[in-house]
């Protein structure tokens, strides 16, 4: 391309220099509160609106209207783009790893190398091929610059393949036609149907082979699309694919350059304009540099694409391809069968870090660890009502818990689903409410606190948290709790409700006032003349010798005998709200008892909560008084 | 809300068991390679559809039409939804820092707190508050749940403050109504007119305190959008929010549930049917579950949204908020002033990163450490190109390069803007081609290769790539490039091309027949009888002992002169090509010289670069001679 020829960079410029003749640019928001937002210092004249660089509208565009109702056909190019992007490319080791867990979650198009360019590509489609690893049903894809030394050494590497596609690519944009390519429109596109034609001569040659073929304007992004249009017809003129042989038609967002809306505009352009439609499979190969690679695929797909490329949990150049584990993942949460088997995200992960050598992040969709954790209290509080609500519901209709529908507040999928577990939903940190600390009680430690109990321990943890600042942990909770409301040798009572004696955890110890040694209940048919006889431990007050004292009652019940009994040591106690429930199945589960007392007969006496666990549950609901009485008198 | 009332569950089983009468659904993508991709096992028939869930159409919708131009209000909520996501929130020193950021940068909006959940948030706010840390034009906004005790509390922390913005919510999804608020839609309607009457009363009571309102309801994904305008449009009844005293009216994308046309839908039928409209912000607050918070951000805005909330670099519950930093940097790249400062997203990231104690990812768009590098050997050609192109438009128009607009193929924002460096932009690995390893030298070693000596050199580290199988570092290129080209005694010559002396690298050097030790050129005025004298060290072939040897000769020119010399060895060079360049600016600057060169005369004879360094430009181009007599000789 001469001087004398319009450059992309005079377009450009005068497009650069509009924007700062622009008020629409420049006038910050009307203000509204405060000050406004200022200009920034930031170069912006400098870039040049995409609609500038590509002015394309299509207001036939039906999409907007769509909805996703089915999976595209998957490739993967894990083995390729991925590859590629690698500060260390994988060894032929991991590579037969990546490939086996590729075939093992179900994909049947696999793009494995580009075997022109790269040695280490080229032994490792050599040794799928003669050692035979390719399974009947799986398609290998070899990519290839459209040049005729890399198509010959492409078609080379596939002696004895039984099926493959041939991937072969140019790049179209406006921007890489002037300063890569220095050709015109027609010469571009000879480029790519040079390639066709060549590629139609070596299929001719190469015997026993079922070629398929896949052809890519690159940087179609930044190509004008009626130009991709031409290019790709001019292609498929050449291959002439048939609805029974089909020919893959690629559309790289090689870098993303804009909204998807305009993305998926082009697409549907594309999709209406292609010669022989029906004998090409749309396919689109989308990089995530604005971060909308996983929405523009899939509204390019609503807009008519049949097919994705991309890589697992988003590896390629730059900011990455297409991440398929997220976009399978979200159909799964539509209703829709991804036809690839996502069950496994953690075994998933766990090869593609070692293969890949880089990390994902904590909040990476599906696969990051913390994508199921909930530690704001009013999340955790829903998230416990909605699973319980759940429960009720599949028992109402009587499903198995695991096919009824998921409909969880705060939780798009089942993590179960995704071989991820509940452990780490609720998690407690200063900024949490009791719902979280609920959750732990009732998932880990069987008790289920009655919701002024919640409350009142809630100022407990959120104490603590304030305190130390740091995440409470599921041990520090229980720590917390027995340590305010349990006796001191029923401290070793375990997470599931089983006590097996003290635990030596001095650290948080608090001196507890009454322990309750023995208890004798009679009762006639009706309880209404329960006779109550209890021996205590009375420490009295923090430095006193501790006493035994024999106390008795006569009451409706066992608590009412108790409270009459108490009263004898000249403790006044009322039980407000009361709550029992057994803390495991069978005959030898513990109970777990709550009683909200008031201690005291003033009008500012205190109301509190005691809590008491105990194979019997008259005793369990003995010692939650006790408890009661103990806070009170700290 | 009574067993007898239609349940959520049920129209969710409903629609769930309809996906399996869905012949769409289960029905594979045509056949057209190899086997078509199988059902998997994955329980897709427990979810439903978001349209099952929230059915919903507005064909009324203009935002697919429309692009961005200009900036958002912006919203940073990372002391807040950010850091309670945390799994050691913030200690008050690392807020402060995050705080300083954010003032830093140019937000005039930031959520500090939820003051009535957190005692170190109370802290925090009172902090500011009392320490006169809030700069005259920025507002802090205080989030409080719609309840009674909790809006008081949060009035009490705002004591002295000067402005503020109040944001009250309450969740109000068709699943929350159910399972967690057991409310009918008045009921959780009165929840959010309650705490405005509320509100209004305390700030009645709060002199002093310029105070404004953010309603959100919550879950508004989970919503039907006429019952989400039905609340805020009684909110917006109560607060009465006028021009120059605006409300906020805030739509949290919770949970992300469905695709961003969708969420797009939603928003401009919310921002069509609000009440006095012109009074509003109509604000977002996206998540990141489906990986799609970024697009469905820049839809919504297209859509009418004013005001955006997020994290820097996404942080927040679970997946995150949206990303602050990339809706911003697009915005940049196309042409839009993001009104925030991002210059040093490496200073923005390693304060992120100390405060949330979370790593982002290598992919992480503009902020990751891979987004700039190129492995691709293609891609980091037409990076080259592009770079030297714009170089030359720039200088063609004199336009200082910095401010010259960026157009380069596959990077979309200049690294520079943002406080990124070239460095790492081309990284060289088995799959990468002659690009990278052209850009690294000429970037780092002033030097400009003729492009057949750049096919002969890449060889060379194609094949040390596929031997090693790692990533070929810059040092490693240069290593490999002084091996194959320089003299053994100029291998010391550094990356600006200074000649230091030899480094002792013995691990790679290789034999070189010839050496010269002495030159003198005598010419007439017009070069055409040059006459060459030189002094040669000849080691013979490899275990020789070596000799000096004088040779002189005639020609039209130094080269001519020297070819005619060195035949009297018995050597046979004929020069196919020559190019040399000044490898610095100035005088005394070193010169580069590439010579390709046929050794020996039969058709079978190598045709070979050979490379020189010296100040004279005369004697490097003898040098680069020589360099190829060795290299044939090997």
């Amino acid at each position: 391309m001469g001087q004398d020829q319009a450059s992309v960079f005079d377009l450009a410029a005068v497009a650069a220099a509009s924007n700062g003749g622009n008020n629409d640019l420049l006038l910050p928001p009307a203000r509204f509160i405060g000050g406004a937002q200022r200009p920034s210092a930031m170069p912006y004249t400098k870039y040049v609106a995409y609609d500038k660089q590509v002015p394309f509208d299509y207001p036939q565009r039906t999409w907007p209207e769509k909805r996703l109702r089915r999976a595209p056909r998957w490739c993967s190019v894990d083995l390729r783009d991925g590859n590629q992007a690698l500060v260390n490319p994988m060894d032929p080791e991991r590579k037969l790893r990546f490939w086996n867990l590729l075939i093992g979650m179900g994909f049947k198009e696999i793009e494995v190398g580009f075997p022109s360019a790269s040695e280490t590509d080229y032994d490792f489609i050599r040794m799928l091929i003669e050692r035979e690893l390719i399974p009947d049903d799986v398609t290998i894809i070899v990519l290839t610059q459209a040049r005729e030394h890399l198509i010959r050494k492409t078609y080379e590497a596939l002696r004895g393949a039984r099926r493959a596609v041939v991937h072969f690519y140019n790049s179209v944009s406006v921007l890489q036609r002037e300063v890569v390519f220095h050709k015109d429109k027609a010469g571009i596109k000879k480029l790519a149907t040079d390639a066709a034609t060549l590629c139609k001569e070596l299929e001719g040659e190469a015997s026993g082979i079922d070629i398929y073929y896949e052809y890519s304007p690159e940087s179609f992004t930044g190509t004008e699309p009626d130009y991709a249009v031409e290019v790709c017809n001019a292609v498929i003129d050449v291959i002439r694919p048939t609805t029974d042989h089909k020919m893959i038609i690629n559309l790289p967002a090689t870098v993303e350059m804009t909204t998807p809306n305009v993305f998926a505009d082009e697409v549907e352009f594309v999709s209406d304009n292609l010669t022989n439609r029906d004998a090409v499979v749309l396919s689109l190969h989308p990089h995530n540099d604005e971060g909308m690679a996983v929405a523009a695929t899939e509204l390019a797909v609503l807009a008519g694409a049949d097919r994705v490329e991309g890589c697992l949990l988003g590896n390629g150049e730059r900011t990455g391809n297409v991440d398929l584990v997220t976009l399978g993942l979200n159909m799964l949460t539509q209703g829709i069968d991804p036809q690839i088997d996502y069950s496994n995200v953690p075994e998933i992960r766990r090869t593609v870090e070692y293969c890949n050598q880089i990390k994902i992040s904590e909040r990476h969709p599906y696969a990051g660890n913390f994508v199921f954790t909930a530690f704001s209290g009013s999340h955790q509080d829903a998230i416990k009502k909605g699973l319980e609500a759940r429960q009720l519901a599949a028992d109402r209709k009587g499903s198995p818990l695991d096919s009824f529908v998921w409909l969880v507040p705060y939780l798009p999928i089942d993590p179960k689903d995704i071989g991820r577990s509940y452990e780490a939903i609720i998690r407690v940190n200063s900024q949490s409410g009791k719902g979280g600390m609920a959750y732990l009680l009732k998932t880990n430690h069987n008790l289920d606190l009655p919701k002024r109990l919640q409350v009142e321990f809630e100022k407990v943890v959120q104490e603590y948290a304030d305190t130390t600042k740091r995440e409470v942990k599921d041990e520090d909770i229980w720590r917390l709790f027995k340590d305010e409301y349990l006796p001191v040798e029923a401290s070793g009572v375990t997470a599931a409700g089983v006590v097996v004696g003290d635990t030596g955890d001095e650290s948080l110890t608090q001196w507890g006032r009454l322990k309750l040694l023995k208890v004798a209940v009679s009762s006639g048919e009706d309880g209404s003349d329960t006779v109550l006889k209890a021996r205590l431990l009375d420490r009295g007050m923090k430095d006193d010798e501790p006493v035994e004292r024999e106390i008795s009652g006569m009451g409706n019940g066992p608590i009412a005998a108790f409270l009459n009994a108490v009263s004898g040591l000249g403790i006044t106690v009322s039980v407000m709200d009361y709550a029992e429930h057994a803390m495991t199945a069978g005959t030898d589960a513990m109970a777990a008892s709550y009683v909200e007392c008031q201690i005291g007969e003033s009008p500012e006496s205190s109301i509190i909560w005691g809590v008491g666990i105990d194979s019997s549950i008259t005793t369990s609901s003995l010692k939650a008084i006790i408890s009661a009485i103990n806070r009170s008198q700290r």
